[in-house]
C-alpha cells in the first residue's frame, strides 16, 4: 500500500444554518478544501460524500453524484458512503483504500448534514433511531438518548461514579468550543451559569446546583439531562488526500494519516456482555494503533464522539487513555483539557460544536489537522504531533478510529 | 495494486417476494456467497452493502452494520454504499480497491432492495425521482421514466431508428430471462404474444400489433410503453473478493476482476451537449477496458442497464460494440442475442431479471461470473471468458463499469 496524507481541509460554521440547504454546505467546504490543497479541479480522480438521511431530512439521493457536478470536478468518480452518525470516518477510511491501492491519486471526501430546517417533533430523533435493531429495540420506542441514559446509569452504577464527573465533560467542551469560530455553541457554559447564579437568576448557589435543577437543565433520558446532549445541527466539513509522497507538492504542511481501523458489535445492545465496554472500539482504535506502530500513551489530542457526555468518558477508556471506569473521574480532574495529558475535544467535541451527523466523523480529522498544523488558534495544543479519532456508528455497533500524524 | 478475483456469489430470487423483508434477502444472499466461497466467518475484514432507499422504503439505516451482525461477521468493518440504482457497482468497486491496497483479504460484497410492499401510488417513482436534479427538474415533476421517454424520441428522430427495435431489445431479454431461474420475469414474452393472437384475444393480426395497441401495451413515458420498461422487484444478489493470488485456495474457478471504472457527468440533461451520446459510459467503460487491456472487441459477454429499452441500445454504442446510432437496429438483426456477436443481458437484464436497485450492479457481476464459469445452463453463452458490465446511476451522471475475466 502506499501511503496516504491530507493536503487541505474545509469546515463550514457548524450550526442553525437557515440560509443555506445542504447541497450549499457541501459545496462550501468543499470548495475550501479544494482551494486550500492548490489542487485543480481537473486532476481529481473521485469524490466521496458522507451523509446519513439526506434522502430522509432532504429528499435527496444520489448526492455525491449532485456534489461533483456543482463544483466542477466532473468526470470524477463518486459516491455516497453511509454509515450512520460514522458516516465521515467511512468515507475517509474508503478514500484512504483507494489512494493506498494506487488507483487514485486526488480524492475529495466531504461530509455534511442538514437537520434544523425539519420542524416535525421528533422527526430527527425517530430518524435516526432507524439505525438500531427493529423488532428487538426500535419497535419499542428506543431512540439513541435513551440508549445514552441506560448506558450512563449502568456506568454510574459500576464505577461509583458521579454524575458531576459527566458534567466536567460538556462544561470543558463548550470552554473549547468557545475558541473555535466554526462550533454551533461559542459559549463558555460555566461562565454563564456563574454569571447567572450571580444575577440571582434561580435558587442556585453554585453550578452544581444550576444543572441539577430540572427547569435550568431537564431531564431527556434520565439521569442525562440537557447539558449531557449535543445539539442538532447543520454543518459540512472536507478533507482532499493524496499519495504520502506527492502531499508536498500540493502543500508545506501535509498531515499523513497513518492508522485507519473500523469495527463492528452485536446490534442488540442487550447481546452485549457489559454494555459500558465498546468491544468495537478497542478493536478499532487497536488497529489504528498498530498500522501507525504508535500507543495511546503517544496520542497528544483525540477528537472523541461525545454525542453523549457518557461516550467520551466511555470511549477515552476503551481507547486507551484511562483505565475502565476512569475516563469520567478523569475528565473532572481536568485531565482530559487543553494542556492536560491528552486533550479531548479541543473543537468543543459534538457538544459544542455541534453534530451534523455526516459531517462529524470528517470535522474530527480537520480538527486533527488544524492541531498538527499548529493552527488552531486559542485552542491550540502545544506541539501537538500525533492524534487519533472515534467516530461512532449506531450506539456502539460500527466505530471507525483515524490516526493521524505531522510528516 | 494487487489483482482481485472473485470467489464466490449468491442470488436471490428477484420479483414480488411477500414473505421476505430487506434484511432476509441480504442475509440469503449473502450466506450462499459466503458458503459457496468456503470461506470462514473469522476471516472477513469488510462488508459492503449497496442499497439505493433503505431508509425511504424500510425506514432502516445502519444496514451494513445490521448485516454483519445477522451474518455472524462481527467484528468486520462494514459500510453502506449508495450511488442510487448503481450502488451495486459502486460497492464492488470500493471493496476492489479495499483489496487491491492490500489492507484487506476478504470481502463481501452485498446489494439489496425491497420496494414491492409498498402500496402508495407514486411513492417508488418520486422516491427515485429525489436522485434528479431538486431545482432544474425535480420540481417540474420530471421522473426517470419521463427521461427515458425524452432520450428514446431524441434517439428515433437522430438515428431514424425506429420503435420496434427497442421491442426488439425487451423481447430478446425475455426470452433470457425465461431461462434464468433467479429472473422476476420468466416467461417469453414473444410466444406469449403470438398464443393471445392465435386464440382471437384482441385485434391484432401480429406482435407489431400488439405490441402498439395502447391497451395491451400502454404508454408509460411518450414513446415509451408498458413493455419497454423494467419492473420494480425486490431481490439481494452478493459477491466475495479477495486477492486473486489467494483465490484457488477457495475455489477452482475464480474469476478475476480485471478492470473497473467510474465516472460522472452533468447532473441536468439539459446540460449535455447531445443527450443520446452517454460520456460518463465512454470515460468509464474506457477505463475498465484500458485497465484489463482489452477492448470492446474482447468482450464475449454483457450486463447492460436496461431500466428502459433505449437504455440498453444507448449503452451498446457508448461502450463500443456498435457505432453510434445502430445499436438498436444490432438488437434487432438478433447480433445481441445469446450467439449473437456480442451476447446482451443474457441473465435477462432488468427488464426481465428484474430491478432491486441496490442489488442489479451486484446481479449484472454475479451473472457475469456465471457465465465465465460456464455455469449459466441454458443461457450460457458458450466459451465465455470476458464480460463487461454497464451500471447506470441517476440518468447518466454517474456510470460504473466491471471487467471480470476467467484466470
Amino acid at each position: 500500500m502506499r501511503d496516504v496524507a491530507i493536503i487541505g481541509v474545509g469546515h463550514t460554521k457548524f450550526g442553525r444554518l437557515k440560509d443555506k440547504n445542504f447541497m450549499d454546505l457541501l459545496i462550501e467546504s468543499s470548495i475550501q478544501a479544494i482551494d486550500e490543497s492548490n489542487t485543480s479541479e481537473n486532476d481529481y480522480d473521485a469524490v466521496y460524500v458522507a451523509s446519513m438521511c439526506p434522502g430522509e431530512f432532504c429528499q435527496m439521493t444520489g448526492v455525491a453524484s449532485a456534489l461533483v457536478d456543482r463544483i466542477n470536478l466532473i468526470p470524477a468518480a463518486a459516491d455516497h458512503i453511509k454509515n450512520g452518525p460514522a458516516s465521515g470516518g467511512s468515507a475517509i477510511k474508503n478514500a484512504f483504500y483507494a489512494i493506498a491501492s494506487g488507483l487514485c491519486d486526488l480524492i475529495l471526501v466531504t461530509g455534511g448534514e442538514k437537520m434544523t430546517h425539519i420542524t416535525i417533533p421528533g422527526f430527527v430523533t425517530s430518524a435516526v433511531a432507524t439505525i438500531t435493531h427493529h423488532s428487538a429495540e426500535r419497535i419499542h420506542g428506543v431512540s439513541l438518548p435513551s440508549f445514552a441514559g441506560l448506558l450512563t446509569r449502568a456506568y454510574l452504577d459500576k464505577y461509583n461514579a458521579k454524575i458531576e464527573w459527566l458534567d466536567s465533560i460538556a462544561i470543558k467542551n463548550h470552554k473549547n468550543g468557545a475558541l473555535n469560530p466554526y462550533a454551533h455553541f461559542q459559549r463558555d457554559i460555566e461562565g454563564f451559569m456563574k454569571r447567572a447564579i450571580e444575577k440571582g437568576r434561580g435558587n442556585w448557589n453554585n453550578v452544581n446546583e444550576y444543572l441539577r435543577d430540572l427547569k435550568s437543565n431537564p431531564i431527556i433520558a434520565d439521569p442525562l439531562q440537557l447539558f449531557h446532549i449535543c445539539p442538532i445541527s447543520d454543518g459540512a466539513a472536507s478533507v482532499v488526500l493524496c499519495p504520502a509522497d506527492q502531499a508536498k507538492n500540493y502543500c508545506d504542511t501535509p498531515i499523513k494519516i497513518s492508522g485507519v481501523g473500523q469495527a463492528t458489535d452485536t446490534h442488540i445492545i442487550y447481546e452485549r456482555e457489559d454494555m459500558t465496554v465498546l468491544d468495537a472500539l478497542q478493536i478499532c482504535s487497536k488497529q489504528a494503533y498498530e498500522m501507525a506502530k504508535k500507543g495511546p500513551m503517544d496520542m497528544d489530542v483525540a477528537e472523541l464522539h461525545d454525542a453523549f457526555a457518557i461516550l467520551e468518558a466511555v470511549q477515552s477508556e476503551d481507547m486507551g487513555f484511562f483505565k475502565k471506569g476512569e475516563g469520567a473521574k478523569a475528565a473532572a480532574e481536568g485531565k482530559t483539557e487543553i494542556g492536560g495529558e491528552i486533550p479531548i475535544n479541543p473543537s468543543g467535541g459534538l457538544k459544542a460544536r455541534g453534530h451534523p451527523l455526516g459531517a462529524t466523523g470528517v470535522a474530527q480529522v480537520v480538527e486533527l489537522v488544524w492541531q498538527l498544523r499548529g493552527e488552531a488558534g486559542k485552542r491550540q495544543v502545544e506541539g501537538a504531533k500525533s492524534g487519533i479519532t472515534c467516530n461512532f456508528g449506531g450506539f456502539g455497533n460500527n466505530i471507525i478510529s483515524i490516526l493521524t500524524e505531522r510528516m
